[in-house]
């Protein structure tokens, strides 16, 4: 058995923060499905009795352990391999500080609506605008904060690069707005992102459900 | 100079996480007002480029550093007074776990819900509709948790429980539920946060804007 197991699917962009940082590290791991689209969803009451209470994805399993919370996670194995997780206390305060924002105002916003928009395909016109109001005010951070720096803290990618670009290599059509035109230097991150070595795509990392692809 | 400094305001539940903290340690503080009601707003240019570039309060003064993100506050201090950051590194994981849960799902529709409803006194029916949907789901894990468990992370009192409890002292009637009512684990879980010694309510921790309180 692999050291590590990820309860994930393709379209989940919080598990492939988790499978980014497992390839990252070159640990040995492999996925478990979650059927998020079919008969086997985060928040039925079998999976928050036996996975996770909170309801979601991911969730790694090592040894007897089963850890949720990508932000914790990956804290988790930057500690364990020695790698990502910043140079010194400073950086690694740093580097949580913007994994909590990454949490719950640039992912948070930005997952949520393609939720909706992409595969639930419902909501509500003014709930859309409420997300897209909160997605522009986060972007608008991190292109400010990204246009003075290569990555998010310091000058090497750690774990919060990770955990920020979660939901930004899906589909550009997702987005209702032009990335690289609007946010030239999250664009460029992104970039520098997708040159690093182990790179791997969500779809290349985990199994997804073919309903959802269409 | 005391040795901590903070900028907050009585009506921030994500300040009075920090106050909270300062004055269960026993530090040495005292706050620096935002007058987020006023004409200091958090998100202007001057507040974002000299006090935090995410636009936000609380931010901790600590000699030469501004601190910003209540979670990763909380950790620092606890890490610096050696108080209340669990016990060993699986309570630490646990409780670094939850406080993702909080910043993104606990605290964060709630909080959101409150300005729109408290203090800006706008916001489109559905939009209401949508966070109030996400404050219940967020609430039924908790309350589900804290139905087995004295704290949130073991028998004793830590920073996830600091975090959780930020926007739940302020009145009742913000609330559009009777908390008591339908949530009595989370209740009296309450209870026993403000039965712990030195503590105090926001309004006594940190300096309000008159024109908030009414």
């Amino acid at each position: 058995m692999p050291e590590y197991q990820l309860y994930c699917f393709a379209q989940s962009g919080n598990s492939y923060k988790v499978a980014l940082m497992l390839s990252f590290v070159g640990a040995d791991w492999a996925p478990i499905f979650v059927d998020f689209f079919g008969n086997r969803d985060t928040r039925s009451q079998p999976y928050r009795a036996d996975v996770n209470e909170m309801g979601e994805a991911p969730v790694l399993v090592h040894k007897a352990r089963k850890l949720s919370q990508s932000g914790a996670i990956l804290a988790y194995l930057a500690q364990r391999s020695g790698q990502l997780g910043g140079r010194d206390e400073i950086e690694r305060y740093e580097i949580q500080r913007w994994i909590l924002f990454d949490n719950h105002r640039f992912t948070a916003h930005l997952a949520t609506h393609r939720f909706l928009t992409v595969f639930a395909k419902a909501g509500d016109p003014a709930v859309i605008g409420f997300l897209r109001g909160r997605v522009k005010s986060a972007f608008a951070i991190v292109e400010n904060h990204l246009t003075a720096t290569e990555f998010t803290v310091g000058s090497t990618a750690t774990i919060v690069d990770i955990s920020m670009c979660g939901y930004l290599f899906y589909p550009a059509h997702e987005l209702w707005f032009d990335l690289a035109a609007e946010y030239p230097a999250i664009s460029a991150w992104l970039g520098r992102i997708k040159a690093l070595p182990r790179r791997a795509h969500p779809h290349d990392l985990m199994p997804g459900h073919p309903l959802a692809d269409a």
